[in-house]
């Protein structure tokens, strides 16, 4: 199959749907909705999120040096799509989606009830690279809710969370489960 | 519903299956399959691969400055998962899987010419976090099998990407398309 060249952009496909959660310096919650994040380290156990010096998130995660992650279930499309287009600094997120801000008991940052999966985390490292900022956190605590776990672990068959894919500007679904990994010590012939 | 703690750990959810191309220092080509990566820049593209030390690949982007990300079909699981658990310093990936090593024409890195969609990468970033090192890649071209395509961008439901769950340490497939990003502008009621 020929390769054509598109040019440089960020077209690396799956990217996550994952909503930060932050305080202002009144103490207000706000959310948004994260393209760009990821997992970067297992120990200790590390995440970034990358916002642009724009975003309301921006200087609350810079003053309060923490933020979480909780990540939305498929049915939370139309509430998770609205607060990334929404600013935190124009409007309050929560209130508009009737989506509830709890405070996380151990960093300074509320996560989203209703969102099944939730991360919580302490800064880190913050890596400017352009237009967006890298703010790597320390994963402090993960909370979940019972229903979605297996083995008192994250299933991801039950959160049924986002794919963004930055092609199509769209959001696609999780299908079924392939197959466990680190299962294959010898060589496959393709 | 209530929420469980189980502790801190890397179970944010999707992560990608990416394959990293590296040359050694005799110019022999490598792969290495890592879940902790992701787009986190958009101007200039930016994208990040975590890597351990211990890890042949490295050494190889410590010293070319240039790694390449190959983004592999859910058909590819079984090369995609070995090259994940085999070592370059001990093996050649690509002579085990039969994939074909391509030297790009804008990085000194090879990448899998099997795989659908390619980002070429010059290092810009190395930010030591424990375990793991990330190494910040900016995204010099990308390069998409012609077939995988729609109105000249990547079509995630051709590719048909791997994703990687930690909670179940399983493969996941893509499933169907939900929605266009960025179209709810007014406050959704949940």
């Amino acid at each position: 199959m020929m390769k054509k060249s598109i040019g440089a952009g960020t077209f690396a496909t799956p990217s996550p749907v994952w909503v930060v959660g932050t305080y202002d310096k009144n103490g207000k919650p706000n959310m948004m909705t994260a393209a760009w994040g990821g997992i970067c380290c297992s120990r200790p156990p590390c995440i970034y999120v990358s916002v642009r010096e724009a975003t309301y998130s921006y200087g609350n995660i810079m003053n309060r040096k923490a933020y979480t992650v909780s990540i939305p279930k498929e049915v939370n499309w139309r509430e998770a799509d609205y607060s990334g287009t929404a600013s935190g600094r124009e409007t309050d997120k929560f209130e508009d989606t009737s989506l509830k801000p709890v405070k996380s008991e151990v960093v300074d940052a509320p996560y989203v009830e209703e969102y099944p999966l939730v991360l919580e985390c302490k800064l880190k490292d913050v890596v400017k690279l352009g237009s967006h900022t890298m703010f790597v956190g320390e994963i402090l605590d993960v909370k979940v809710d019972q229903d979605v776990l297996s083995n008192d672990r994250p299933d991801i068959q039950k959160i049924k969370p986002i794919l963004f894919n930055s092609g199509d500007r769209g959001y696609h679904s999780v299908g079924s489960r392939i197959a466990d990994a680190f299962s294959i010590r010898n060589p496959p012939k393709s």
